[in-house]
């Protein structure tokens, strides 16, 4: 297994459970998209700041296979890595509940960069970033 | 009762219930909102190109009063009045479930006017629209 | 192109926008996941009942492609087709704007059945259901 | 004014921001649920297992002044306090954003106490909680 270069805490909000009691599906996207913009603002990059300049991540793809329902009262881990493909940024997250660590979903996300509306094949500040995570 | 000048039908989506089986009341005011943003829109005024002029309608407060929960499958009528009292516009707004046209909830929303930031006493398109609606 | 067994209209509501002004990718699960309930409910299977008897519909993976953002007052068309794979039910699901019938973005939503808690390899009700459908 | 007997820390998430780039009304309510109920599991009472166990929490009235709106990053603090008002558990709830301590809104909510879907006048296991934290 590949060692995240990111993590964080979160804890289940009843609000997010649905009427069979679990986490609605959705709600996994939000997780996975917070852990996404708390990485990339842990190193400056943020992401409203990125807007208001022009330049905004977006979704191209998401992949999530669930193994596991988070429950009320649950914590949990949210992973992340990235590797760069062409013009997309590949981010590889998982969620672990805690703190028996069980796998409950794995996501592939693919993010594409748009410069005022136009696809461009990389973000500057995000290949630096990179970079110096691979010292 | 009070002849509501804009009335809007929706149904529960399964996601918005909660854990306890009813719609969760976060959602209540989503429905009122959008209530609001299409009652607006009826009469040409956009909230996303409001926002972009730099005029924003921003809540100042809500109180919304519980009577009836809703549940997943139900239709419901989300109907609505208009006050203007000083810098406020004061919504009505009340949620009836149907066909019963039992009442849900019942709420009052207090919006001002920012632009650029700055509060101001009103907005002149809304003034006009409530002028043609008393006619 | 294959014919959708299934179509509802939306309209986009602004609280479902985020800060870049487009709808936030997280709803559009909830886009699909009420399209199928409402399909499920047009042929009398209720997601609500069925988990009260202790049948749960359970999404396992959901990949979507994303091609153009929705934005504040757009109305769509959500499509859906439905195939038995083995114990998995594959939703096909498409999003198309309106009126010109862009494609927004493409779904594949797997589900499970779960009884009790336990996987089952078929949910007989919605069986009869794509029997009755392909006649 | 009142020291809070419960306070809980937050960060604003970015799907909680609307196209006007700040936290949506409604979130504040889930902020606020997400209060309520990790003060009752604090001492340990269970939202999901009173609601398996037939006890509901329902919220009969919600209102909120908002004084000074939350934006992507910021931090922020929420606070309770309950009082018992006959049938009504009133939770007087605020929220300050971090580290100025600025006050962002207030809120009163109202709950009331349903047993097996009837009002009861108040539920025992609340009430000891009460009395523990006036010693």
């Amino acid at each position: 297994m590949e060692t995240p270069i990111y993590q964080l805490e979160f804890k289940v909000r009843d609000y997010e459970c649905d009427l069979q009691g679990i986490v609605n599906n959705a709600n996994y996207q939000h997780y996975y998209e917070h852990t996404r913009h708390e990485f990339l603002l842990e190193h400056a990059v943020g992401f409203d700041e990125m807007h208001q300049q022009g330049i905004d991540f977006v979704v191209a793809r998401v992949e999530i296979n669930f193994k596991t329902p988070l429950h009320s009262k649950d914590t949990f881990l949210s992973t992340l890595n990235l590797h760069h493909d062409g013009i997309r940024y590949c981010f590889h997250q998982k969620i672990y509940r805690l703190p028996d660590m069980k796998l409950c979903n794995i996501a592939h996300v693919d993010c594409v960069i748009l410069d005022n509306g136009k696809l461009v094949p990389n973000c500057p500040i995000v290949d630096e970033l990179m970079v110096s995570l691979q010292k």
